[in-house]
């Protein structure tokens, strides 16, 4: 009786804390609009937190700026992404209920440093505020002209750049470098990657001189471009996502704008309940840049539970609006009858520690992707970054393939749901679906030069676990995908199994594709192998002519291999 | 009575122990010569050693692999080293009364792996083995010819190359790349840097072209070198020391041979009570190299306690013998009455975390380099690898300058004695000398391209904390030293304090130099400013004429701002 009473003074207690529980940025020596470095106070309102029972942090509606110097720091694995010692801003580790409201504010960053990183933190909202750089981590130029021995760009001053040694190095005011990856060419009146424009060159300053003030000619032979057309040079290495979550449960985002980060815009791994809702991810308007962030709008690995992302736009980034999958490792060593030696083989997924006592792991073919057994962890001794040992509770089975098989988590399985986005004018595709929980994909408006939903997954390069189990895709229109060169229909299911081997597998299960609209410049609307179950009805087909058709014989459908398929056109 | 009966039988049992504590490698898995990698072996015995009574690890005399794939890892930060995620072979954190011998073996290294990290641990001897790599971390080309547009130049299979979009890149078998930074001349007759050789060219590939299977022509005009001469691509970074110590307390190394490594030989830091017998750093006999390791042979910062350096050889080495010093923080801002924010400068100094509370500081006027206050911490805060907050136990003084003085710990200084070695033909200088302990540096030879010793220091540049108290320099050899660029005279004081600021400086003190023997080519001797007693007595002067005399008229003695001053030539 007494427990009681004192258990309800406690409640009441408890309430009237949480009801004031709402701080300000203000009260940890930061104004907005004042240009002042930002980091130290947010350093400041997290370590307070920490402490008190804070569960709403504002940011009065504002300009902050964001620099590395005073920023806090950690080694950051994130999958996908180039893994680092990080300077990062907020930096949530096992928070559990808070919100930062930004209030509409716009948070402007400058170098190296990472916006969000939440590591092993519970019921963390993010809203109303803005991310950009003053710098990107790319750069653009517009081409003057174009020859066999080279190209002449112009820069505006919002891509500073010297010629060191002959080379193209890009930098920022205070002198850091820049290095690009891949040159890409963007059409600046649709703010889409150029018709069929593929990837050239990689990683390596390029050889040029300048011309004039702001005008550099490329000394490289054989460069593709219009002249008009913007050459992007995208970041090379992947650092900086915008807000990244590990072994997290229950992130809302609510109306985030992320103009640029030099990586994803919202990736998270391991994690579980995860709301998306009016995200935008492009160019920031009035910007003159063609391109938003580095690479993927948002990325999911070995997440579970609830996943959705609703009323959001995902347009002109470097690589898809969202791939979520598990991760494979592959068995390298035999280390005992019942003990594995696996590596983790993609080098942005280093780090990616999936595997505990208890889990259990499918045990795949790399060539059917198909599994042939189930095993549970009985110990782990993680070696490095790359490498596991690990221990089952039973021996392995006799046909275990070395350097072969892979093996991956059966229990991360979000479901999900996609629904009322606008998904398009990105390098690449738009969906990379590989949950095998529930799927639905609906409402959503498609314009990618690839793909506009892509089935992946493969066990000899990406190492990317998918193979879905219940995919509905409905009341979608896909409005002339396919621009470019990566992908080869409207829905396509790309898995990396080869040719011999699509026959014995059925990877990808139970895809309805219903009551969908698709616009098309030439006729490929479905492309698919290794599918068990596949429905196409109530789909509206009608051609565009807005790009040329380079496949006048091609088929709108395109099915080898698959089980249980029906297609009904109107 | 009956307490003490159970501890003189835990005495007598742990005594048995002890004698029966010696364990092989074998019995991890590995044997000598067969060519397989020792890492996991190592990983597994250090394991075993953590709950086993085992005070000795040997190595049957033979030669063992080490490969990074398999390697622990840890994110480590050595003072004047590269810091980062690194591979790591012998990981010794926390250990205590370990001896690990080779009995003679060769240690063979491949990749970027790092041989020894010992952090936090008690009384290591390591003993008896020699480093090297199968593919050292620079490369060596033989001038073929030098004209004003370029160089040409012969690679053995040593060091493979690829020329890459028109630049070259070294590589190894599995293609990993080595970054070079500055190129040096060597004269490899002489087994030393060629006479006034300075450093070319830094840390970007450089354009060439393969004229032969093993020849390139560098397309880089202006490029000094005498054909037959050899020119070393230095490693751009130092990652990979032989042995980083760090935290610990007692380490003995006895007998070690390091042919190689992409760092430094042996680098201690915030240690105590170090032991160096019988250490031979040289470029590995019958290799054809000309440089050993990548920086300096020996190296220490804040360490305090013995610190001694006997009967060893440390040449070929591409910086400087030893250097012991302390590491300046600058004061960047003020936080309160008696907080401040400090920042490491160096970036090879970054995570060099030496102030804790109870830490007393001297602060310091980084122009003359004279301490004018002493302050005790109280709380500190590590912001990230370069910032940290500190508090103080008393308001900072009113003259305190912001951005402009520096701090440092007045605690370590170890007594050091460098008694019989061999110091010679390496890149700069000898021995760096910076302890306020007692320091003793007889009966060694040196033939050094700069200063045999230098008494350095300064607190804008490389941040080290010097001024040394109490040193005897006797029954030293000094022959034919600044053949190089590197200095100025055979004994220097070269702290970096400007010329306006040292008539106001004894930064340095009380150094004796007593019967040695100088067989000098020009005439400088000694050079020295801002010193409080120096004795120079009982020396012997001769003239060698070994290499041309470019100061015919320079001074023995250039002594200036000083105080205390005997000369007695004889």
């Amino acid at each position: 009786m007494r427990k009681n009473f004192w258990f309800l003074v406690f409640l009441v207690f408890s309430g009237t804390l949480s009801a004031q529980t709402t701080i300000s940025i203000e009260k940890f020596g930061v104004t907005k609009d004042e240009g002042q470095d930002a980091t130290p106070a947010v350093r400041k309102a997290l370590a307070y937190i920490r402490h008190q029972p804070v569960s709403r942090l504002i940011f009065p509606k504002g300009r902050y700026d964001f620099y590395p110097e005073l920023a806090s720091e950690k080694y950051v694995f994130t999958s996908n992404n180039d893994d680092g010692l990080k300077r990062i801003v907020f930096l949530l580790e096992g928070v559990s209920g808070l919100e930062i409201d930004g209030q509409g504010s716009e948070f402007f960053f400058h170098g190296y440093i990472s916006p969000f990183v939440i590591e092993g933190s519970k019921n963390i909202t993010l809203r109303r505020f803005s991310v950009d750089w003053e710098r990107t981590f790319h750069s653009e130029g517009k081409i003057l002209s174009v020859d066999k021995d080279g190209m002449d760009l112009q820069f505006s001053g919002q891509y500073p750049y010297k010629i060191d040694n002959g080379m193209l190095v890009f930098i920022d005011k205070k002198g850091v470098e820049y290095p690009y990856g891949n040159l890409l060419e963007f059409d600046p009146a649709k703010r889409e990657t150029a018709f069929m424009a593929r990837d050239q060159y990689f990683g390596r300053n390029l050889p040029a001189r300048e011309i004039a003030p702001g005008q550099v000619r490329l000394l490289v032979p054989d460069l593709e471009g219009i002249p008009g057309n913007v050459i992007v040079f995208n970041a090379l290495h992947r650092l900086c996502s915008a807000i990244a979550v590990s072994d997290s449960r229950g992130l809302r985002c609510d109306s985030l704008q992320i103009y640029h980060c030099g990586g994803m815009g919202i990736v998270a791994q391991r994690s579980r309940d995860i709301d998306i809702d009016h995200l935008t991810v492009t160019a920031r308007p009035g910007s003159g840049r063609v391109l938003s962030l580095t690479a993927d709008a948002t990325h999911f690995a070995n997440c579970s539970g609830r996943l959705r992302i609703l009323h959001s736009l995902m347009e002109n980034q470097m690589d898809d609006a969202t791939n979520i999958h598990g991760i494979y490792v592959q068995v390298v060593r035999r280390l005992s009858a019942t003990g594995v030696l696996v590596q983790l083989k993609h080098e942005q997924q280093v780090g990616f520690d999936f595997i505990q006592p208890g889990t259990r792991l499918e045990l795949v073919r790399s060539t059917t992707l198909e599994a042939y057994d189930t095993l549970q962890v009985q110990r782990v001794e993680r070696i490095n970054k790359e490498y596991t040992s690990v221990e089952f509770t039973r021996a392995l089975p006799a046909g275990l393939m070395i350097g072969k098989d892979v093996m991956a988590d059966i229990a991360d399985r979000p479901d999900v749901i996609i629904r009322h986005c606008t998904i398009q004018k990105n390098r690449a595709r738009g969906l990379l679906i590989g949950s095998r929980g529930k799927v639905i994909i609906d409402s959503n408006y498609f314009h990618t030069p690839g793909a506009g939903i892509l089935f992946e997954g493969d066990g000899r390069y990406w190492f990317e676990q998918t193979g879905v189990r219940d995919v509905t895709v409905k009341d979608n229109v896909f409005d002339n995908c396919n621009y470019g060169v990566w992908g080869n229909a409207a829905i396509q299911v790309g898995s990396g199994i080869e040719k011999e081997y699509q026959p014995a597998s059925r990877y990808n299960r139970n895809i309805r594709i219903l009551h969908n609209t698709f616009r098309v410049f030439d006729p490929r609307v479905i492309h698919a192998y290794s599918v068990q179950g596949l429905r196409f009805a109530g789909n509206t087909i009608t051609e565009s002519g807005d790009y040329p058709n380079r496949f006048p014989d091609g088929k709108r459908f395109t099915i080898t291999d698959c089980s249980g398929v029906e297609v009904e056109e109107k």
